[in-house]
């Protein structure tokens, strides 16, 4: 029996970020994975995501731009994004991942793990033994998220892709069904139609796409994408699918009777916690469910507090960064460090074109949490930093403000590659700045930035 | 003779919005402007030139993308990116900025205005009259620079290039030099190589290019333009020019004795304040430098606080972002307003590829203050943010930080596309947010905000 200070069960993003801090706190770490070493999020999900959707986005870019659109005289070409994604993905083999634990002292265990009693888990080895591991600090669960598969008539798992099929995607599909519009399904629709499918149609049960979002945003991607030939439809759900042949194609029914042909259907309609068979029941947990957790990653009910849940398990926020941010959150607290509970500031980014990145509260949100609120708008192509970079960007940013405290709550950009200016609004919502504080950090001219200015004075400022 | 609240001599953007904050204040305002409405960075700087970057960057980005590389079979046109900066500098016609002033009321005034006595101002009209304002409030100064022309045997204005006929282009050069490696310099050094010429020199008196950055920028930048086939000659002077014919190619010599000749050079070697013929002298100040201002924007040694400068005749920071703050601020100030000195955080952008994003001190600024210094650095291209971007991207980020007090006094970000960046460490700057808080503000994954991750991880959060 192996008697080792942290046992962390699941290698993606979050656990990797807790082994890690925990190992380079000098601390024993015994990391256990099942799968590969890295997680959904670099094999199936935010990596090849990303792969898939830059060569299209930097086109649009460059197609904005009179000069160097005339210098796009061929086209995308599939293959080659789909060798790039190969190579990020490391051919979906994690040799390359193993060496930087190894070299942190990390004793790698591959298996399937299970909470046998507290702090002991057993891990099914390939050679149909087990090997019992104890930890002396805490064991922290970072298994993830698998897709949800939703109960449509005639609809089968293996039969229709999901984020994993759709990411790893080898031969483009002439057309593409995208059920749900939320993040994956929109990122994955406009990348599809941009690879080349030459009919993608995206249908979302809800008013809109990216409905946990301001309702613009949602709409500004509607209108980007018919833009492009993209079928949108929302406010309706998909009552059943059919394949008359395997390896057929497909018709989906629509509830207000229309059917949608297409050779695949990517089901990206959410996500359920991979928590069943980790022996939770054992130490009196619900298995299958998000694992409760408090602000500081310790699952609630549990104890003597040596269970921890980072990342999406948790179901605080199913957003890589955040698993990696619980993961240095859970591994200081475990180190015994005076740290303050988990922040609930969660940025957000949507990769189409526009982006949406926000963070923070929505209007909606913020209302509902009864803060007093006041909101700014502007057009995001107004600016002269807009200008420059292309002809016809369009887009919105918004502020939500606490009106009697004067800071920031939540703040949107919907624009062309706002991925990086959203940091400055998550600073500005953390630090609780005053808006006349940000009044006086100037954006740089001439950059998309300069929103910034245009929402302060919209303010008053 | 007209009486009005405030008079402004200079309508670029630091004049402009000193005019528009006063009138929609309530102030009457008067405009007084010899020149083109929108000053020199709409016309000849910061607009027009990042018309002409921007084709070649949005070109580069697309290069390092397996599968949009693919699409780009065709050339940059050089004559399609002139149209565009022809389109966005108004064909330099200024009617379509005028109205936006008239809206608000403001008296515009052509002609070259002239103080005669303490809050008088004389705008030599036309006609050949003289047109007599008094101002009750203020008199704004936002005159702006010129180009410097350094001493340089045979060099003469008008024989050479500044950044007017380096922006106002319509031919491209065969061959062309640039002297001054600031950012003026850099940015048009590498965007006449991408629009077309085929040899471009650039020669730097000082050590390295950016000198006033911190040294791994201009060095980083150095290597790109090299991999461009761009000369690059630092340490060295230029001695003489010489042209044999008019309109003939120029040759200059440099100090170490080598000769380059070339069919246009473009001087960029710094600004000088325009402040002659102004009437400077008539209130006991020197006509042809800056104007000395206090951090409220008011001149100093000008009895009754009537006289501001604001932009870049004040030598502050010869930035347009920060010439729009100071129009702000001086207009804040004259309406009676309680506002807090003007920042001393500068951000500064230099629009080469790879772009340098800087703000407050660099790393020597802050030793030569006496602060406590503590630096940390991380690579641009290490992130999973900047993989997705695009093959081989390279750079360096860093902060300076008050070891005491445990916040940031400046950042440096190099890489391509980092403009927008930037704010985030304008606004944690500005708000002197301690480490600790900045490390609660997660930057999402994957963009290249994680330099942020990696940077506060080096410093031990």
């Amino acid at each position: 029996m192996d008697e080792i200070d942290v046992i962390v069960i699941g290698a993606g993003p979050a656990g990797e970020s807790a082994a890690a801090r925990c190992a380079d706190g000098g601390l024993s770490v015994a990391l256990v994975e099942q799968r590969l070493v890295g997680g959904e999020c670099l094999y199936y999900g935010c990596i090849p995501s990303k792969a898939l959707i830059r060569p299209g986005d930097v086109l649009a870019a460059a197609r904005r731009v009179p000069g160097a659109a005339q210098a796009l005289t061929g086209r995308l070409d599939a293959r080659e994004a789909f060798a790039r994604r190969d190579e990020l993905v490391g051919e979906w083999d994690d040799a390359a991942q193993l060496p930087a634990f190894e070299e942190k002292g990390v004793l790698f265990v591959r298996g399937p793990g299970r909470i046998a009693d507290d702090r002991v888990v057993d891990v099914s080895t390939s050679d149909g033994g087990t090997r019992r591991l104890t930890a002396r600090r805490a064991v922290v669960l970072a298994t993830g998220t698998s897709p949800a598969i939703p109960p449509i008539d005639g609809l089968r798992r293996g039969q229709v892709w999901d984020n994993q099929d759709a990411t790893a995607v080898k031969e483009l599909p002439e057309r593409l069904l995208v059920i749900g519009g939320g993040f994956i399904g929109a990122e994955m629709t406009q990348a599809f139609r941009r690879l080349g499918c030459t009919q993608v149609t995206v249908v979302e049960e809800a008013e809109r796409l990216l409905v946990a979002e301001e309702p613009f945003a949602g709409e500004q991607v509607r209108e980007a994408f018919e833009a492009e030939g993209v079928d949108v439809v929302t406010g309706v759900r998909v009552t059943a699918v059919e394949q008359r042949d395997t390896d057929g194609p497909l018709t989906a029914t629509l509830g207000d009777g229309r059917r949608v042909t297409a050779d695949e259907i990517l089901v990206a309609v959410g996500r359920r916690a991979e928590t069943e068979g980790l022996g939770l029941e054992a130490i009196g947990l619900t298995p299958g469910g998000f694992v409760e957790v408090d602000g500081w990653m310790r699952a609630t009910g549990v104890p003597g507090g040596w269970l921890y849940a980072v990342g999406d398990c948790n179901g605080r926020a199913l957003l890589t960064h955040m698993g990696k941010y619980q993961g240095r959150l859970a591994a200081d607290v475990i180190m015994g460090k005076d740290v303050p509970e988990s922040t609930t500031v969660v940025p957000r980014v949507t990769f189409t074109d526009p982006q949406v990145c926000a963070v923070g509260l929505t209007e909606r949100q913020a209302r509902e949490r009864g803060l007093p609120v006041r909101t700014v708008t502007t057009g995001t192509g107004d600016v002269d930093g807009a200008h420059v970079l292309g002809v016809g960007i369009t887009g919105t940013c918004k502020l939500v403000v606490d009106d009697d405290r004067k800071v920031l709550v939540g703040a949107t950009f919907v624009g062309p590659g706002m991925q990086e200016l959203l940091h400055s609004a998550t600073i500005a919502i953390v630090g609780e700045l005053p808006l006349a504080t940000l009044w006086q950090a100037v954006p740089p001219f001439p950059t998309v930035s300069e929103v910034w200015l245009r929402l302060l004075e919209a303010y008053g400022l």
